[in-house]
């Protein structure tokens, strides 16, 4: 069988990986991540819709890449977890947020190490998951997983085995704010986030976003006044670095490009904040982490960071309204997902963050 | 000669305009709307580097057209202000901010009504513009100036012979932000906007913006922490509104698009404001203009208004943090420019602010 | 009811028209072209899945618009075309190839114009049809039908009942090519034409083209080796320009743009041709037309003609293969599709090609 | 010194290699490639105007990646050759045509291995360079060189201490035309060959290319009539593998996009030609190399190759016409420059083609 064939393919000095999802956005970047890790091996691809393709014929930028784009997607089920376990160590979990908690329960029995890019693990509390979600909060795992935010997390994930791999729009949102909280550099309320987003994020299917023709030249909010899903986490993972209840306002906004997400936040200065004090609150909190706190009058741009593992950071402060902004750009599918991801397998590992990752990215 | 010649064809029934600076993007816009407009006619084109050229060559969306894009660009003088009060009426002003102010008074002398694009006459304190700008404030002119918002000052606008064009930022922030502040549903400190425009705004000089490799797929704040020209104007004019003295930050950002402006305004809600109070704020002070107040879960998208002279207003509430959501989206060159110029003079000759000019614009 | 109200809205010196299919891409540019023509006015749209809908609904771009956005989308049905024919005096009909023959006959016999923009009229034979389309053709009403491209069928377009708009990349090829058949430029034998495209001419439905992300930054080619419908249609027509069968290949390809055609087309000169007998050939036979023949070094750019009823034509000679290039830049919405559409209208009419149809398109 | 001290990083196993040119695109898609590469390890880096930046001022993208990000761009000059051998034994060129001769010569001489990514060495005859470059051929360093595709000069390759790197149109000719002449499946004349290529290929410097605003939604020809520098490079390579002089003529047009190079290639077959002949062909003159040949109703689209040392290969048969339609897509910075460079570094070290190279692109 092409899989098995596949799996003998991979070295046996390199970690066995699988993906299920592994012909959507985030799984073809996982598949470009993983085939340049230098101890992974791709061991298992899976796919709902298109199981039964070659890969290249789902992921066409894996075209006549020999022991890749051969691959036969295949059809995951719950039920052979046993069988998985004999074929990898680790599986990347792309299902919808509410498919995932009995997929991760079997492969974890089995022995596998899971890395869930669903929401399904990264909220603690019911209450903060169910109106937001609509369906029944996994809540035992969600407590026994681990947020995979190296940055925020680092301790708890060296040797996590269920890791909730976080939002993209959370991410370009904690890696800023975080370190502003945790030094007491901001207030607590009034905090503002307005993101900027590619489509991708969107996902693959043709009827998730508008076509072409009603995206590029245009640029829109959506999910306006609070109503985006990824709220709640914010305000779980800021809160439990400001050790109080943080509420936040995000708003999303759509743009006319395929990757790249851009948060600007907002917030009240406390007396004394000087720039200075929040890039070194930043530096200090993300040193080992795939986070470049920029300096002089650098500001971020998408631009800088398609394809790349690493996040930019860049802050300013308005002495007119003493308002601080706390700014990130990232590539929404690599460190917003994939690479953030593989940073914390990484990381469960035992490996340095950037093991394997691409740091410098296209430019342009 | 040529010019001469084009004024002969300009029909008598109609007032002849000319344009300073018609090879920019405003340039063209303004001859596009011109020459669909039933009153109006071109009679004089100028451009201080292609002067000479025929004007197909510099606005090649004019190739072919008779009697407009075999004009040739003229070099404006001041001086010769009276011999051009014989071939025009109306002058549009294209002219970097520090060169309108002579310019302007030579042809209000001699006669001529102007509708100034530059930023000249904007701001009627010297105060607010010299640290911004640079360069000695008109003070004179900008008061005598009326401020080409005919939303905001309509009755000014009736027989003005100087109007000062708005910045397109600020017309963004206007638009949705003077009915709160009018009609007291918002308080007045802590006003944040966050802007997101395309690159046509920076204008036609190849230096003036990245290239386009270094502006797709990348999105970026500039001007930061207060720093854009726009914000003393908005300043002015909310202030003017509200009745007292608001302080704004506004915080630009460049999106990978040509044309497009979309303002995120975010404010603290008084109590008792509803999103249904807030529109029909809107829809009272905005019922003569060229506004659409946007109902029921509509949003703006600056590509429902590419092309058009009328803006798309909506407005959101967010009751877990009070804040107030007041968006507006514009084409840059259109609404925020050209047409809002030509509205503007519309309004000064007592006719209704849409005449001649597109309300539907290209979709998609 | 809305619509006999909005019936009750156009002024009675204005023709009143339908549109069947108001709410695509097609729908959408005749919606904007007819606001801003002096001699038509809209009185009926009908739209298949949005009907009942209010038109700023469907198409968002005419939002606020009184007397437009307001209308309600109605279902058409050919039973009711008697009654239809008191509401308007002509029918533009976006239906699929397969309905619109039913369509139009209904309408013929109650007397309407008809101005169909599907392909169901535009051949003259059914062998050159049915082996493309898979439908039986309709062959009766498509000899009565006249080809709705007054540069080639001016005389035959005075008075005509039925006209059959254009294909997009059929306009963008005869435009150039025809001149120099007529006029024994080139051979008849070899030509190649390479056509570029955005991809709203796939028209709106999300599954009808790839999401944004897998069409920015991507370009390819489409039904390859001469699969393209529009093939026998720029046969039939350079045939009958050339007094011979000529048969030629095309390939289309799909660009990251929403509108916009070109046409580069590759022909073997006869002996002695010269770019200026080409230019000359072109302007004699498109002197009446909205056609800009380019002088000089000019090239062709989409660009120039976006939202424009004009398309450039230039042409160029390699003496080092004898090869002719014939190249067109047009907008395949407006000059492709809708504007060809009330270009074709007002020669029925007797009136200028250009009335009431935007000749300056944006720039940028 | 930073330069110094940069070299010290490099690790002993590793061979150590310069970039002159290092802040441009090509520039920066080396970097990208080098630092991702097992064997290779970046030593020195020069940018003429940007010398003395931190190397992440002009390469953003290298923002905060230790050990490049800080290196200091140096300015090279060819005086220092000696002082350059002991800092790297591989120098990518990548100056200005007129400037690589000097500088290739130095740097031969003190030893170095020197990959010339400009048009300098690409030609062999000074009769075919001199009329299209307009500058002295540098016939002797010329017919040293080897040029550097593996796909046609592999055995050259081996131990080549001076590379050419070959233009990127060319690259995207040669690859589907050279199996088709070499097997005899096509005509020698006629070949009429319309590329399609993303704007990042015209360089880094503002006034290269059109604005963005300029840019988007527009496509156009240019060097038309067969104009372009890169045709008698293409005739050259086409003339060895034919072992006949081939004349070709060559078309190609802008964009909207900022990597991509798709080659549409129009000949007329040899009687008995088929595509799976044409398929033969290409996957047995490719096998090594880096080129993947689509099967089935694949076609090649530049979204598929993006950031990837691969290309794609197409073929398609016309019966109407008898013509062969060749294609080939490839990202121009990085197949069509920077990637081709290191692929023949790699097969001049004996390494095989793909070593360190990202095989699978970003998709999207």
């Amino acid at each position: 069988m092409a899989s098995k064939d596949a799996t003998r393919e991979v070295s046996p000095d390199r970690l066995r990986v699988g993906i299920v999802g592994a012909a959507g956005y985030t799984g073809a970047e996982l598949i470009r991540l993983i085939h340049g890790h230098p101890r992974l091996g791709l061991a298992y691809v899976a796919a709902k819709e298109r199981a039964g393709q070659r890969l290249e014929e789902a992921v066409p930028s894996t075209s006549g890449v020999r022991g890749i784009g051969d691959r036969i997607l295949e059809t995951f089920d719950p039920a052979s977890a046993p069988e998985l376990a004999e074929r990898c160590r680790v599986m990347f979990l792309g299902l919808p947020h509410e498919a995932s908690a009995a997929a991760a329960e079997a492969l974890l029995a089995a022995g596998l190490t899971v890395v869930d890019l669903s929401a399904a693990f990264r909220i603690k509390e019911a209450t903060s998951y169910e109106p937001w979600y609509g369906h029944q909060h996994a809540t035992a795992l969600s407590r026994k997983a681990v947020y995979g935010l190296p940055e925020l997390h680092r301790a708890d994930l060296r040797g996590a085995k269920l890791i909730a791999t976080p939002g993209c729009h959370v991410t370009s949102a904690l890696l800023p704010l975080a370190p502003l909280l945790r030094a007491h550099l901001i207030r607590h309320d009034g905090i503002v986030i307005d993101t900027k987003t590619g489509v991708s994020g969107a996902g693959r299917s043709p009827t998730a976003s508008k076509p072409f023709s009603e995206t590029a030249e245009g640029t829109r909010p959506y999910k306006v006044a609070g109503n985006h899903r990824h709220t709640p986490e914010i305000e779980q993972e800021l809160s439990l670095v400001a050790g109080a209840a943080i509420r936040v306002l995000m708003t999303p906004h759509l743009l006319p490009m395929t990757r790249g997400l851009l948060a600007t936040c907002y917030a009240r200065a406390e007396p004394g904040t000087t720039v200075d004090a929040c890039r070194q609150a930043a530096r200090s909190m993300h040193e080992e982490g795939l986070v470049t706190v920029l300096e002089g009058d650098q500001l971020p741009d998408t631009l800088h960071v398609r394809g790349s593992a690493r996040a930019h950071v860049a802050y300013a402060l308005d002495p007119r309204t003493g308002i601080v902004l706390a700014m990130c750009a990232l590539d929404n599918l690599s460190r917003g997902a994939s690479a953030e991801a593989l940073q914390a397998l990484n990381v469960s590992m035992g490996w340095p963050d950037g093991l394997g990752l691409p740091e410098i990215g296209l430019f342009p």
